[in-house]
């Protein structure tokens, strides 16, 4: 998504302007800032889409009504491993960071935990509360629903949304293993960058509005789930696995179901959008200082593997991790609409 | 897999047979009952690389000594919500299934149970532990990591296997969601099938030696990961998902460190191999009865929605519940070396 357009800014800068427009917004100092450090994350390790462009939406959802600027998140504890979050309608990311620190205070004792979380909104990249949980010593899982974009296998309607599933987990003296991946191929500005290129598409990642692939950034209505044409039923699956967790475990809204989160008039009523965070405790399987060493193998194999003629073999994360240090050290390209909104 | 050589024979005598096999070979009633039992559950849904006729290989690997006949598992548990099993070396579908029961015992009382599992073996299909789970009610998780098959994104060596994930949810009055998935877009045994009849593979699931993609079977050397040579770096990350949480937590091999389950002449030692299961009580979350309405709205709205012309849209397990209904009825088709073995 880079172009002329963009423009570089310290990171810090953005963090603070960033927050200072939430809380302009009337949103909570503890819920701004939670909001800004998933935010932050996403812009940090490149993931444009889910970074601090967002803070402008969430600035009209807080106005709207949609959010609710002062959350008082309530913690049930439904038994000794598991607990219900309810978010009271404010931002998603202060919800799920919640989440994560109740799913780490649990599985200190239990050795694993599930935390489902409802009445909640937007969390930006799920992989923000994977890392969260990974920083401080515990494989993480974290995922939500989210707006109906990609097309069942076979189908022809938008169904699930791009559904993420992401798992971190601690590695010593280094940043995380980190997967954070939608399941679709591609998220749908991608098809809107290609659009505006006047490019094609890869073959299988998204559908007209019968639901027959397209390569025409034109044509398409929905996107199809990873694995394509041929393998598409499995990629359709694992946006089940994340509706089954969020949506159906927790008791939410389904994908198909949400009142928009772009477009549409409504932006009084909250979404009711559910997430689900599972933490694992190392120290309570193998053991911490046996699971350090395994991930350390591991990734020492892996990152000496073999590789393709111009190919290159990178640990889930390390991509992400270059790009933190890039834009740390030159700074967050950020898009013309979100440098004029933060008075850049 | 279906040709005119194999012969359909009736369910039950199919089973009877193979446990005749297994306990002639040594093995004990438990652990060759439970070898049993997944490898009908594969046979069944028509996973038949995963079926019955790995009878012959599991009695000749009781024989040469790398499975321990009588196997005494234990299960120790780590935490409130975690164990540890030691599947002393016998088959892998006994100290499976016996993660599945400690799961469902552990997360009756705490919502969540995550129970890793060490010292055991091939456990066949993932999805038969993932539907003992979800047949008593729980949502459950099933993996294993397994012999280096498959490339990394953009490798040129086989370093993951094709690691399953495997998950079911419980479904009122019907068979369970079930999402039983390589994280590579086929198996080995699809690439020997399209040698056998010298036709071509689809783009971007194989390649040669070289880490090449490639479309002739006979040049295939190595699977590439689910998402082909564009997005093969999830699929990748998802075998990843798979290693982590079964040998990594679990303190067992690596991918690329098994003694081969096929060929070399290592017959007599234990492979080390690990498992995980999750198993969670949707009672302790949004409650059972509003999960059971919940899945079924999903269910209704999956199988409701619109389909591409020509197109099919089946929940996960669909196509193997119908053709578990098929098989139970017509009888299941078994190849000529399992039907010599079997003596059908």
């Amino acid at each position: 998504m880079h172009n002329d357009k963009q423009i570089a800014v310290p990171k810090d800068e953005l963090s603070s302007r960033a927050l200072a427009a939430l809380t302009a917004a009337g949103a909570s100092t503890a819920s701004a800032e939670a909001a800004v450090r998933a935010m932050m994350h996403a812009s940090r390790v490149g993931v444009d889409s889910h970074g601090v462009r967002l803070t402008e939406h969430y600035c009209n959802m807080l106005g709207g009504g949609r959010l609710n600027r002062n959350p008082k998140l309530q913690v049930r504890r439904t038994a000794a491993a598991s607990a219900m979050i309810d978010g009271n309608d404010g931002l998603g990311h202060y919800a799920a960071y919640a989440a994560v620190e109740t799913g780490i205070e649990i599985a200190r004792e239990t050795g694993i935990a599930g935390v489902g979380v409802e009445h909640s909104s937007h969390l930006g990249a799920a992989g923000a509360y994977a890392v969260a949980g990974a920083e401080q010593g515990f494989i993480t899982f974290a995922t939500t629903n989210t707006d109906a974009m990609v097309t069942l296998f076979e189908g022809a309607q938008r169904f699930h949304g791009t559904n993420p599933l992401a798992f971190a987990a601690p590695v010593p003296d280094r940043r995380p293993w980190l997967l954070d991946m939608a399941t679709s191929s591609i998220p749908m500005n991608r098809v809107l960058l290609h659009r505006s290129l006047e490019s094609a598409l890869p073959q299988g990642v998204a559908a007209d509005a019968k639901g027959e692939p397209t390569t025409d950034p034109h044509k398409v209505e929905m996107l199809l789930p990873l694995g394509g044409e041929e393998y598409g039923y499995k990629g359709a699956g694992l946006a089940g696995v994340a509706t089954l967790f969020s949506a159906l475990l927790t008791g939410t809204t389904l994908d198909p179901d949400f009142i928009p989160m772009y477009g549409g008039d409504n932006i009084k009523y909250p979404r009711n959008m559910g997430h689900f965070v599972m933490v694992i405790d190392p120290g309570k399987f193998v053991g911490a200082p046996l699971f350090g060493l395994a991930i350390q193998s591991y990734l020492t194999a892996l990152r000496g593997a073999q590789i393709r003629t111009d190919g290159r073999v990178m640990a889930p994360g390390d991509r992400e991790w270059e790009e933190m240090d890039r834009r740390d050290r030159e700074g967050v390209p950020i898009d013309p609409d979100t440098a004029k909104f933060l008075r850049f």
